[in-house]
């Protein structure tokens, strides 16, 4: 028989990198007791079990047993007895999963309380009032979590008490008032769960380790896992702790302290307490909790204790942490460690400054950027040019700034993100159950809670800018208003927040790309010295070309063309195609003025660097007014009697948009398809980059041209298409004499291109992967319809791991792997990128790595995203290949 | 340095199996130079001489020499000169490709003529009428041919001549009459081709030579080739061969013989021929023909040796022979003989006669037969029981019957069948410039010419019915009319015609399904012992199923249900899509009650054998109206002031189709993502299909059920619905108490589905390959939108050699071949079967037998086809193998 699974750890038995075992919080507190810190003796109970139950819906054989067991020992090590009418051992039951899940899962604490161990907790601390609320708190936990009772009615019937003493704050009732309180709950209890509440500890304890293995599996926590990818098979594990208190009065207290501070990087311990008070107050944002600097003066013992504490974590984790703390009359607790979550900024800061302190080196530095993170730091900002006048500050709780209609819950925030509109969700402060909402939303404005409060921590997390405990903000969500100091704004009207100073401002505000800090060119730069991959980006005009550069790109991979078919010279492009056998010839000669420009603007912005420019892809019935626009403009001319030359006008411009339309124009005539039907349209674009370059190479410019023939399906439509550029080529350089040099390639990105790329690569010096367009046809998905239709339910229902137009697929791969060898094997020097927008996905950088690919392009936003990508798909190959070797 | 190319060669130095140098003509009349038939001396000129002239517009190096050589060489064998005075050599310069393109090509005849050896024609024959008209018909024809000079001009002067002579037919005009005329010719060659008619007879070889060489590249040849996929690099040979006239009075003639009869395949010997006429004249048709059997009487002796001839002919090629030939004076000479194209019923018969004969073997047979002319013999005809009302009756010149709108050219042929309308072409004679309207219409109608016309054979070779040589059928071009003794029909007006009997009838006339021959049993028997693929039906109802099973398909591979949602369901499906959560369900009940009772009716018809039926595969809102057509109405009535409550109705079903409109329904929401959204229409499918066979079951029937799922692309998307259905299954057999079996599989028809097949197959019992789809996909083509836009040209310009939807692209063959692999990776028994139209095409079936599929399914018609070109390509595999062991 194989050895029984051990499903409880003492925290003395556990380590930190037993997390997925022991859960992240069980790991650490395990990993602090053997460091010898100050954590109140527990157990937990590991992510095994809750597997166990997750599927049978009960425990495990043998873990009662193993519960009672340590139980015991606990007892023995504090010397107190669960439900003791003289000394009560006093627990806390809190979940804790292999990553943080912050305020997903449930947590009781003061458990082991009861009409008869009250009075043991009266007897040991001489403070009735103290413990009468310890038992009030209990009380209402454990209906939420454990008999999910609406919490409610708990609060209302707290503010019943307030109003019948008259007082106003909590701390302002008896241990009389609290005393009646509990009597008041245990009603709430009989009448909404329908049963008593249970006296017995054990029962409790029971029924509380259930109740977190529950919280596993609801709805908040599996929406957080499906945002963040974790699996769902992971289960979480409960850790069972003695009970210390932060509200035994003005020695007492509870915080969140960070090793260096969370959101600048400034290695300086930094997080929020309050005296008095007990466990999620802090982080709920209930009462406004002080800055840990405070501490020094207030509780100095503690506070030194506090600090080195925060020191020799820091060391032996090599990386700032963040922990919980409890001061229980003067001594120090800890409750909680893990690895802290940072902004961008910090995370660059505290990397760069690591490894000056000798903790880390480059590489690590490198590993331990979060490539999505840096996105944040690319985040617009407030125009400072712009005159704002600022309706309110709250708390600079997540960095960035957006603009959007204000919106006052989660599921009009959803609704209103699905319609495409632009929302800043606005609460008292957002929950967990919002998660859907503040996923919808560009921005996150809250009246109350501080910088480690929920919105705060998920909004970072998520990139999106947040202003936290603006306490000016009043929300009324009957008449779905809300107010500021007398300016009152209804849902739909439009705010700009900015989360980087706090400030919040009606109406639109222009914003202005970032400026990244000095860190992080730093960083790149090291990545920069260990990455394979070559980084490019996507742009079409010379400002974004600059601006690519600017972070980094080492070339354009791909330059679309129809871009610059529109706007003014939508009229040429229209003539164009409607035109007669003339008209088409002098609109393509206007358009040839018009694109050499823009080709000289964008060769010149690259200079010396490799530029790859796309004829023209999209069909030209794109050009055109739509199909039932049209229609209806027709119907109604012939309903009102329009006149009749202005009628059959726009009736001959319709028959000519029903012939062109088409049932499924992603798979009709465009691409490389109009360049062997209208020849004239390609040869123009070639000669206006031909053109250009013999322009810019006369000026002394270093042009590096090369010409992408998009959705190339037969190897023939690229030979003949080649044949036609490369006349035009030889003829610019002739007539010019300026010998530009080009290279000719192809897109893949159509499921018979990649099985076929060995007899395509005869035609091209380099392939492009499009991934865009691989994904739809590899799938039959088109990306317009199903991203409203069913892409959602697929995730929710983990048909799909991910979008697969956000990350690649690893089917997508294997024809991108596929063409890789097939092209190879015709041109062992071929060079292959990717252009899609998979190209500034990190999870898809890794793959176009790991197949070998030469670069990757994306808009230069996420470029430096992908240079840090590539720089850690290239170290953890090291990693790997040491490993295997 | 390599051999010098052979460039020519005498009749004596080649072979039959050297067609691919001499053109079938060349090879096969050396082939009866050396079996000592009566073949008039010449030689060839290689194709490899033609593609050197193609290529650089000039004759390779050499050729003018070996030509003086072998032309010596004729002079000498014959005893007579070119353009000798007193016995000149006359010749005819004839293309032949190495396969038979039937006056795709150029001929000049008499060539050698001039106003020196046409005296020596009448010093020979003494016949100065003979001579002169000899002579007339070379200016003529070499006019016409290597002149490019309008024929009709020609036709005008012999008109104006008879005119001017009183005479109505060409030989009632006298010797001198020619003369006069031969005098006009060179006036209209002058005038037209802007010089003289070269009398020097070496210029006029080599000018006659080149117009052949130049002929390959026309554009009917082109068309052709592009029609029968024959490569524009094969060339054509040039014969140059000693004439002998048929035209020397009324012991000469000339005519077209078949070893055979090629429509019926009667072992007789049959065809047309001519007293006192010349080349061309039998197979243009202008004057009307006799019977081969009628020689018999007129010129017993030539008769015999022609009988003979014959019988040497079939007897040494193994085959039915199609042959010209020329009786000169009472003398036959063989001008050509060629394996003999026939109908489909003739093919059968003479494959099966032959067998019987000891000529071939059932093997040989079975590889004897077009799989594509069976379809001929499926084609519909007029139902016996309907009144008809004949018209006209014409010659039975091609089988098969067809009802159409009367056409009067081959270009309003071809707009109108691009519009998808069904035209007769209507023609007094059609010539190869029609062949693209031919293409187009559904059945030829001729006033002239005989069962060897060009209409006649061009129609038989398509499989397209055909009346010619209707003489009461009256053609006004200009008016667009045509009359039939008093009827007159414009252009438009509906007509039936009867290719079998030549009945020809105005208006519709229902057409019944036709009935094979006695023949087509047995090949298809013949053909079952040796093929190794299954053949199966795409049939959706109990009719479909039936004929299929009729015609031998061993169960239904596609029974797609969608055909079963509309008609009279139409309402109760838009109930279900639209109606709120009752309705639905209501209407669900509906389906299940109606779908139940079709499935017993297709699973009866198919007792025994499996049946695929596919779980709903299009978008939903195929089933609502059209968006176009509703905001055009809602346009309408707006503008008319039409009643609130019906304006706010239709503007509700408007919003909802907006809603479900998608922009690539192709790529959208269809197929088991229907199944994933709307798990509810799966399910009623899946109990409709088990309920039915469990019915049948209890009453002693034997349903073979597979359910299909369709468009998967993950293999999550299979488990998930697979254990849907599962479970609907276990119910129904659990309260019906039926052990109905039951498999499920899944289509491949998506490239990612394709190359993750090894997953997908965890859950599937068969796949069967949906090659439509999986071609629109694996190329990024609508099938909808390319066929209209750009597939002919792509056809046009050979940047495809097929259409990919008609025959499978080995691209997609690649998808398949991988899917197939890793599907019996982790499946080895997995079945494996195709169900997209390339089921039906013999060239996609070869392919499909090569990869190792276990069966095909195809439409009930394209049955038999799939039988016989499955055994084909086993019988290939089987010479392959041996050959290559």
């Amino acid at each position: 028989m194989a050895q029984e699974e051990k499903f409880v750890y003492a925290f003395e038995e556990g380590r930190a990198d037993m997390k997925y075992v022991l859960g992240g919080k069980g790991a650490n507190l395990a990993e602090m007791t053997n460091l010898g810190l100050p954590v109140p003796p527990g157990f937990t109970i590991t992510t095994g079990a809750s597997n166990v139950f997750s599927q049978t819906g009960a425990y495990p054989a043998g873990l009662e047993a193993k519960v009672e067991e340590h139980l015991a020992k606990l007892e023995a090590k504090t010397g107190k007895k669960l439900g003791d009418v003289n000394d009560p051992l006093l627990v806390s039951v809190r979940s804790g999963a292999p990553f943080s899940m912050p305020g997903m899962m449930d947590t009781v604490l003061n458990l082991g309380l009861n009409d008869q161990s009250v009075k043991g907790l009266i007897a040991q601390t001489g403070d009735a009032r103290f413990a009468y609320d310890s038992y009030r708190r209990f009380i209402q936990m454990f209906g939420k979590v454990v008999m999910r009772i609406e919490g409610q009615l708990f609060e209302d019937a707290i503010k019943a008490k307030k109003v019948e003493r008259g007082v106003k704050q909590d701390i302002d009732l008896s241990a009389e008032d609290l005393q009646g309180l509990i009597g008041g709950f245990k009603d709430i209890v009989r009448r909404h769960a329908g049963r008593e509440f249970p006296e017995e500890p054990r029962q409790q304890l029971d029924l509380a380790i259930k109740a977190v293995f529950e919280s596993w599996n609801n709805k908040r926590a599996r929406d957080y896992r499906r945002l963040y990818k974790i699996p769902d098979t992971l289960g979480t594990a409960v850790n069972v702790q003695t009970m210390v208190f932060g509200n035994k009065g003005d020695t007492s207290g509870t915080g969140v302290a960070f090793t260096r501070d969370a959101a600048t990087g400034e290695n300086e311990a930094y997080g929020d307490y309050l005296i008095n008070a007990q466990g999620e107050d802090v982080v709920a944002g209930i009462r406004n909790t002080e800055p840990i600097s405070n501490l020094e003066n207030e509780l100095p013992e503690a506070y030194g204790e506090l600090m080195r504490t925060l020191d020799i974590l820091e060391k032996h984790y090599r990386d700032m942490c963040d922990t919980e703390f409890t001061i229980e009359q003067g001594k120090l607790y800890m409750l909680q460690t893990r690895v802290g979550k940072r902004t961008a900024a910090a995370a660059l800061r505290i990397a760069v400054d690591m490894v000056n302190e000798g903790l880390i080196d480059k590489n690590e530095a490198v590993m331990r950027i979060e490539p999505e993170q840096l996105d944040q730091l690319l985040h617009p900002r407030f125009d400072p040019a712009a005159d704002v006048k600022v309706l309110a500050t709250g708390l600079n709780a997540s960095p960035g700034a957006a603009v959007g209609k204000v919106v006052f819950d989660a599921d009009t925030a959803e609704e209103m993100g699905e319609r495409g509109e632009k929302v800043i969700l606005t609460r008292w402060e957002t929950t967990p159950d919002d998660l859907h909402g503040m996923i919808a939303a560009q921005g996150i404005w809250t009246s109350h809670g501080g910088k480690t409060s929920h919105a705060a921590v998920v909004a970072r997390g998520m990139g999106k800018p947040c202003v936290a405990g603006c306490a000016l903000l009043e929300i009324d969500t009957v008449k779905r208003t809300c107010s500021v100091d007398g300016t009152t704004l209804r849902e739909g009207d439009i705010v700009s927040i900015d989360g980087t100073t706090g400030r919040v401002v009606v109406g639109p505000v222009p914003l202005v790309p970032p400026t990244p800090t000095p860190e992080f060119d730093m960083i790149l730069g090291w990545a920069d010295e260990v990455r394979r991959l070559g980084v490019r980006a996507n742009a079409d005009t010379p400002e974004d070309a600059a601006k690519a550069r600017e972070f980094g790109a080492e070339g354009i991979g791909l330059a679309r063309t129809e871009h610059m078919f529109l706007g003014d010279r939508l009229p040429i492009v229209q003539k164009m195609i409607l035109g007669n056998e003339d008209e088409k010839h002098q609109a393509l000669e206007e358009l040839l003025v018009v694109q050499k420009k823009d080709f000289i603007g964008i060769l010149k912005a690259m200079d010396g660097l490799p530029v790859t420019i796309r004829l023209l892809d999209p069909p030209l019935h794109e050009f055109l007014p739509g199909l039932v626009e049209l229609e209806v403009e027709v119907a109604k001319m012939e309903c009102t009697g329009a006149d009749a030359s202005k009628l059959e006008e726009k009736r001959s411009l319709l028959r000519r948009v029903q012939l062109m339309s088409e049932s499924n124009p992603m798979l009709g005539l465009r691409g490389c398809r109009l360049g062997i039907v209208n020849p004239e349209i390609y040869k123009m674009q070639v000669r206006a980059i031909m053109e250009a370059a013999a322009e810019l190479k006369a000026g002394g410019n270093d042009p590096v041209v090369e010409i992408m023939i998009p959705l190339v399906s037969l190897d023939e439509e690229l030979r003949v298409l080649r044949g036609e550029a490369e006349a035009v080529c030889a003829e610019v350089i002739e007539r010019t004499g300026q010998p530009v040099e080009y290279k000719i390639g192809t897109m893949i990105e159509l499921p018979r291109a990649a099985v076929t790329a060995d007899e395509i690569a005869k035609h091209a010096e380099f392939f492009s992967f499009g991934t865009n367009d691989l994904t739809q046809t590899t799938f039959g998905f088109s990306r317009d319809d199903i991203e409203g239709k069913f892409l959602a339910r697929y995730l929710e229902r983990k048909i799909m791991a991910s979008n697969p137009f956000e990350t690649i697929d690893p089917g997508v791969v294997k024809l991108v792997d596929i063409a890789c060898d097939l092209g190879r094997k015709t041109k062992p020097n071929i060079k292959l990128g990717v252009c899609g927008e998979h190209g500034g996905d990190p999870a898809s950088v890794k793959h176009f790595h790991e197949v070998g690919l030469d670069y990757v392009s994306c808009s230069p936003y996420r470029v430096p995203l992908a240079r840090l990508a590539a720089a850690q798909a290239a170290l953890s190959e090291k990693v790997t290949k040491s490993v295997s070797t």
